[in-house]
């Protein structure tokens, strides 16, 4: 599993983790205000573990200042994954509609058959 | 791993499943169709354990006919991981327009104190 798309949909694949970047898609936060939540259920080393699956995905970075590191989302390969969604989601609703106006033709075409 | 928003970004997080998504997104496919591609690099049973991880997330069916049993695409639990990735990227997207504004003032400020 080493594609990033791959590695992006593992990230997600985590309540904690998509808590985790809800959170910091409003704005940066340090570990601590990070885990806070979490605290009533979950161990700081554990909130920590899922940040680290995060971090190696590229959807978090650390900021370098020694003594404030705020951690940030990195959209860049959320981007990816929603485009290659976004691309099948597509592909999958042309085929919905193909369906809906073959039933369509065939529906009229029964409803004309029962008017002669 | 119980909540299904986990199985779906799971289902997705390996490069084969999503192969296989993207083929059914164009239409259904038996088992032995939707292996051929894939039968160089892997075996039989491991293309239909892939299928079973997509069919237990919920985004494959087969079909009822005993003779025939086509997988198709189930674009339901696909639809929701769009939506919660919509959600999160206008957040995110959001954020970095804030960024560039308060940037655009700064670098304006600048402009504006070194033409004095």
């Amino acid at each position: 599993m080493s594609d990033h798309l791959s590695r992006t949909f593992a990230a997600l694949a985590d309540p904690t983790r998509r808590a985790i970047l809800a959170r910091l898609s409003s704005g940066e936060a340090n570990v601590s205000e990070l885990a806070q939540p979490f605290l009533k259920n979950m161990s700081l080393p554990a909130v920590t573990k899922h940040l680290k699956v995060l971090e190696s995905a590229g959807l978090v970075s650390k900021g370098r200042n020694a003594q404030w590191r705020p951690c940030r989302l990195n959209g860049e390969p959320l981007r990816d994954a929603v485009d290659w969604m976004e691309e099948h989601r597509i592909a999958w609703e042309e085929q919905l509609d193909r369906l809906g106006a073959y039933l369509k033709t065939k529906t009229r075409g029964a409803q004309h058959g029962h008017k002669k």
